[in-house]
């Protein structure tokens, strides 16, 4: 037996007893004749003394200790002179009377501690060092509770989890697949999961009316901060319901996991159709944390011989509360900012209202006192407010106030990252015209059914038609999204016939899925949540990396254990494939 | 709404009430003025009637219906008058007001029941017919409780659930890498995991104390019954403990299914060294539903003139408890069931043990009366009993005897697969010679321990040194296995150049586990159960298939889906990938 006990539990009630202690040096402190020890395990840090009543044998054994040695220990309980209240073992300590030396340890790059001295790079490369640190295994610890919540509540409400294959058909619709060579099957390839959609369909076929699956995903595109090349869904599907079913259903997963893990109870769970979001948040997950709702002023600006305005297809603008005082840099560094090429604005017109009511802005010339009061009442403005307005072409101004927007929320700090404010998005477009290649694409995907009372348009104008679409928002983050399925065979090839499939092509990648909507497929829908997104909510950080174990960087390299890496000639061989030299 | 109750769920209590359900036609029975549908969901089947009372447009849409078409349904819920025990459901019926045909539905390829006559590649084809099987469902939710009850098990007692990389860096050692092209690493490769081996030590190293996870695993190996391309593990790694610690765990998760899932309480749970296991059962895992054990007989049976024995290293038989009735058909059809190719035997030597307690061999020219019933004593037998006695080469021998005791123990109906007996089989060698190649492999994975007791053999007779690893066998089959791992960079580096590794070639590949290992490694050991395996046997399965929604055949395809299937010229050129014409 290493232990009996874990360096987290000892207390003033086990104050004599005789325990065992196994874990990591953290610190040693040598004050001459004392010698104070931290051991560290998952569990939590317990101080060893070694003093005047230690053997000789253990003093020396003490005298070589460095950071990171695992040691095993035995010793007796007792109270400590100078008590800790930082730490639950605080009370007490372990003086001992035995201690080996299970393991040495080199000097660890960087510093085992939350607050550690390691760059990104470097604690990417002892990744398992990195893990060490307390606050990274927390987010580690916070996701494994937050997949059991999960399990709990779907387990409860009759979802089988059930598993699909990773290794599956590769179909070119969507994002780019990871392939797998097939050496039982020469020149033929599996494809890795972006989803498993067509599986969880099947699965409603199959009559298993509820499906989940925690389930690993993947995607071969050039990857961002919150991106990895492999990623963890939580997968659902339902048979035998409306959107508004499922959007209940996944409502109480969300309340449920704020009450399990934060405590929190989510009260309001408001929807908004995608219209009304571009419309009034300039984009399709709008961060609910704050206000500053745009506002159209187009029918107010024009004609007044502003130019700019006059020539826009659209103004609009956002009143930033308490921001009249931004200074002539601040508001300049706000005109930089809309115009950085990422974010694409052009200029910015402000007005500032002040603290007797009066607005003064920087198009004065053109507009009276009495307009611009209309402006501030427009954007619902008191005295002390900021206007923000910007103009332009509609579908691409309405974006650029919503960076705008998001920009003003945090240097106002309304960005709380404890406050959560959730919101389903309904009412999606079925598809999105692509102008390089000409065609529509689906835009949540082609399984996705139009909404019933525009079914007609799909022959007319198909570009208006809406979706049973719906994502799940949390502060301005897409945390899950989903839709209702097409479970018709004949709805479904006109589907494939609109996104530009011949029928052959259709029949060829999909002809399994439209055999099976032959034989009695229910009505289906479904939703899936961005697993490690949610889990980075939770824990407050801005990327998913820290919520993966051993996550990628953006070349979808592991620096760790160095790969992908070249394989051997004989195993390419056996794949029946040939490298090209890449230039 | 689509339904308000399921169709498992009605009971007398529910008499009167106005009900909405959704589900299959099950089977529909027209007799003249009445109409009877039996409708399934998931839940269960209920009994729906279109009588006199019914509309006509009710009644016209029941004339219309067919097996497996998707009915939506309203009705008033009455008493049988003729009550079916069988199901729940079966002492009410809903004699239905309004009837929607949600989805009609082709005839299926074969029937929709328990006794389907649908052949195996047929319902592979269409699987998700097979899968609404009730059957095939239930195996599926047995898989899921499964999980379920281990999740809790491990949860309970400590274990963090981690996911660990499916895309992972290739190592030629072990089975076959399935791998995957890097687009944006060209002509490099990630290897999906054969298991999460490395990252659940890495973990160790990093302070998780205790890992689990439930995981798919890949091997591209040919396949057999109960072989899969992917397959899942239930996979776990613990700090700080010795081999005794993880048995005891992983017992208690044993009898934790067990008892949640079965009701049984397992109370022996017996050890057995690796050697014993050989000697005694002629292979390392050991079938303990029934006794016939092997014992030696080769002290007895030499030099008495049969050339045979005289010339065979080793002579060793079992007593067929029972059979000394068995006919010259039936023992020549036993002669001819050890000469198979797969199992290997040469000849057959037996004796019966008459009533009068007289034995009766097929060598009797050679042995005399006292002689044989040396034998008989040896090998326990009684009247009745049948001995079956085979020779040749020790280590060729015991399996042949091995696959005849397992022969013998179905004959005899000794196999009751309700029948539990788990068994620990111990010290398994830490090493296998390979003759082909000539060199050692590591019998379970070259980061197993050596029982220290053994290390100093590791220079002088590799051979000879036995690993602390462990199998866990329930009923002959291996659910399990698990090893303490080495934690000492040099040992392992020991391990390594023993394998045939050269410096460069380990650290190429393991230098990143070797490197972990100088900056505090704790003791570790672990255990991965086979879950595929493990549910198929509570199920009273023999074959992984069933226990798999989407499973693959013996080609490693799905004839589902046709995969895997031919990639477009441009995934090719994108991944500076040529192919090679298969011959």
């Amino acid at each position: 037996m290493y232990r009996n006990h874990t360096c987290g539990e000892i207390r003033m009630e086990n104050i004599g007893q005789e325990i065992l202690l196994a874990g990591w040096v953290q610190r040693v402190r040598n004050l001459g004749g004392m010698t104070f020890i931290d051991l560290r395990d998952r569990y939590g840090l317990t101080q060893l003394v070694v003093d005047d009543h230690s053997s000789d044998e253990v003093k020396n054994i003490a005298a070589t200790l460095g950071r990171e040695f695992v040691l095993q220990t035995r010793g007796v309980v007792r109270e400590r002179s100078s008590k800790n209240s930082k730490i639950p073992t605080g009370d007490v300590e372990l003086q001992i009377t035995e201690l080996n030396v299970l393991n040495s340890s080199a000097t660890p790059p960087f510093t085992i501690q939350d607050d550690t001295d390691g760059g990104d790079e470097l604690r990417m490369k002892y990744r398992y060092l990195d893990l060490r640190r307390e606050t990274v295994r927390r987010n580690l610890e916070l996701r494994a509770k937050m997949a059991h919540v999960v399990r709990n509540y779907l387990d409860s409400n009759s979802f089988i989890e059930t598993e699909t294959p990773v290794l599956i058909k590769s179909t070119p619709e969507g994002a780019r697949d990871f392939v797998v060579p097939s050496r039982m099957n020469p020149n033929q390839f599996y494809a890795l999961p972006q989803s498993p959609q067509l599986f969880k369909q099947l699965l409603m076929v199959a009559g298993f009316d509820r499906y989940y699956q925690i389930v690993k995903c993947f995607r071969d595109e050039d990857l961002r901060a919150d991106r990895q090349p492999e990623f963890t869904q939580i997968d659902c599907e339902m048979s035998y319901v409306h959107q508004e079913d499922v959007l209940n259903m996944f409502e109480g997963l969300t309340k449920n996991i704020f009450k399990e893990i934060k405590g929190i109870d989510i009260v309001d769970f408001p929807r908004m159709t995608f219209a009304d979001a571009f419309e009034k948040y300039g984009n399709d997950k709008p961060d609910l944390r704050f206000g500053m709702m745009i506002h159209e002023l187009t029918d107010l600006v024009k004609g007044k011989e502003f130019k700019l305005f006059d020539d826009a297809e659209y103004i609009g603008g956002i009143c930033a509360t308490g921001c009249s005082e931004y200074t002539r840099k601040q508001l300049d560094a706000l005109t930089e900012f809309i115009k950085k090429p990422q974010i694409g604005g052009t200029g910015l017109v402000y007005a500032r209202v002040n603290s007797d009511g009066s607005v003064k802005s920087s198009v004065d010339k053109f507009y009276a006192p009495e307009e611009l009061q209309l402006w501030a009442g427009r954007l619902e403005a008191q005295p002390g407010d900021l206007l923000l307005i910007l103009s332009g072409g509609k579908e691409k101004t309405l974006p650029v106030i919503s960076s705008l927007r998001l920009e003003m929320g945090r240097q106002c700090g309304l960005m709380d990252k404890e406050n959560f404010k959730p919101l389903w998005v309904v009412d999606f477009p079925l598809l999105e015209w692509n102008e390089e290649t000409q065609r529509f694409f689906a835009m949540h995907h082609p399984f996705t059914s139009p909404k019933p009372q525009d079914i007609d348009l799909l022959d007319i104008d198909p570009g208006k038609v809406r979706a049973n679409a719906y994502d799940l928002v949390i502060n301005g983050v897409e945390i899950g999204g989903g839709s209702v399925r097409i479970f018709d065979s004949e709805l479904q090839a006109k589907m494939f016939k609109i996104l530009g499939f011949t029928k052959e092509a259709a029949e060829d990648q999909f002809g399994f899925l439209m055999n099976a909507f032959k034989f009695g497929a229910p009505p289906h829908a479904g939703i899936a949540f961005g697993f490690d997104r949610l889990v980075s909510m939770f824990a407050g950080l801005d990327s998913i990396r820290d919520v993966i174990a051993f996550p990628k960087n953006n070349s979808g390299r592991d620096v760790m254990n160095d790969s992908p890496s070249p394989i051997a000639q004989a195993q390419l061989d056996e794949l029946y494939l040939k490298l090209v030299r890449a230039e």
